[in-house]
């Protein structure tokens, strides 16, 4: 079943490298697997910098064609995969089909809204040295107007439970990506009941079950059972975290 | 030259709505423009909703073909509006080409930091009632690091001056929508050299000139001129800004 690909993804255990590892389960391709350790920097390495110039995770490289084509950014991943390896559309639409725009204009909501967004109330409320409430209440409540917006949407008996065109789509995942991480960014999904449904059903597929375990066990919700488990997950990210900030601010004074 | 379309455009003056006239100007289409005026809280009134569901600007609604389309969010816009109306491709890569790919890449790149990051900075330096210089500093220094990947990305020869395939494309201008904004956010732009030359190559483009006047003239760089009309341009942006921040955090305790 899975088609002959040469993939190589270059990702890291976050929300935004685990949705690449999904969708490419949920393709049912075979990619090889590049452990980017953001601790030591490998991020900002030369040979990676010709991959991501950003200095990010997540990425890929397609050698699948003979030419190898870098893509960075999920959205962009997400909609490359599709175009090339989803012929049948299980997880995506006709390029420029009403529901293909529809659901592009998701795609980008998700880059520039919630991994943005979620991302700064992760910073402020697990990882910055002081706490400054009025930039975790900035930022949570962020998180929860764009969940708002998730829930609004998921709420219309027309949805079906999908973002878009009634079916689970890479709209889903890569939002799906950053609300399974919602209890680290300090906001509850429990009280938007049509996203708490949507999160869980997504939550059941086998292909995001291992997808999620890429490249490293997903150990977050685990972690969050006990005080001690938690303050230690968030002071191994916090290190490297405050870390990246502080070389940064160093060569752009 | 123009090609006949009914597109109907929702924007306001900000660098997320200026990237959107300005891809119009550029490829030479008819629209309506729709002044969305944030300050009043149009874009949260129901019928805005259901062309943007998220409330924020820019969205269009394309009448072209008898079915209306909707697009929101500047990179899926700009994505649809090259697909349906440049088909000689004078700003964009025909689509799945490998230039394609790499465009895709830098918008989506664009959206999920320059923009959220830039705007970040926008508001801790700018609204905020009270300076949070952890926060002015993380974000001015996200956003000159975002530059930073700008300018390694034009100073090689083989870029030809532009982002990707040596000419002039909607990569190019997103990014240039948030660049052109620089000041506002208290970054400068001439200590990245072949980022300026770019800035002003794009600055001089008549099509741009037009779009950055669309829906209200661009009179930020003309305000920062004198101590006044800087505050006076500040003060007129905080309120809204701030009044938005207080609705969304009782909405979302």
């Amino acid at each position: 079943m899975a088609q002959e690909t040469k993939i190589d993804l270059y990702t890291a255990g976050t929300p935004n490298g685990q949705k690449i590892s999904c969708t490419l389960e949920e393709l049912g391709l075979k990619y090889n697997v590049h452990h980017v350790d953001i601790s030591k920097n490998q991020q900002k390495e030369e040979w990676f910098l010709k991959i991501n110039p950003n200095g990010r995770i997540p990425a890929i490289v397609d050698h699948t064609s003979g030419k190898p084509q870098r893509i960075f950014e999920g959205a962009a991943i997400q909609l490359y995969l599709c175009s090339k390896y989803d012929p049948k559309h299980n997880i995506s639409f006709p390029y420029d089909s009403a529901e293909y725009w529809e659901m592009v204009s998701w795609l980008t909501w998700m880059q520039s809204g919630i991994g943005p967004m979620q991302g700064q109330a992760n910073h402020f409320y697990r990882y910055a040295p002081t706490k400054i409430d009025y930039a975790i209440n900035r930022y949570q409540t962020e998180t929860k107007r764009l969940y708002g917006v998730l829930n609004d949407r998921l709420k219309g008996a027309e949805s079906g439970g999908w973002l878009v065109g009634r079916k689970y789509t890479i709209a889903d995942l890569c939002c799906f990506s950053w609300v399974n991480w919602a209890e680290w960014a300090g906001v509850e999904t429990k009280t938007f009941p049509e996203l708490q449904g949507w999160l869980e059903r997504i939550q059941g597929r086998e292909a995001v079950r291992r997808g999620v375990d890429v490249p490293e066990k997903f150990e977050m919700k685990e972690k969050m059972k006990t005080k001690e488990g938690e303050e230690e997950y968030a002071k191994h990210h916090s290190n490297w975290v405050m870390q990246g900030m502080k070389e940064d601010q160093e060569k752009h004074r």
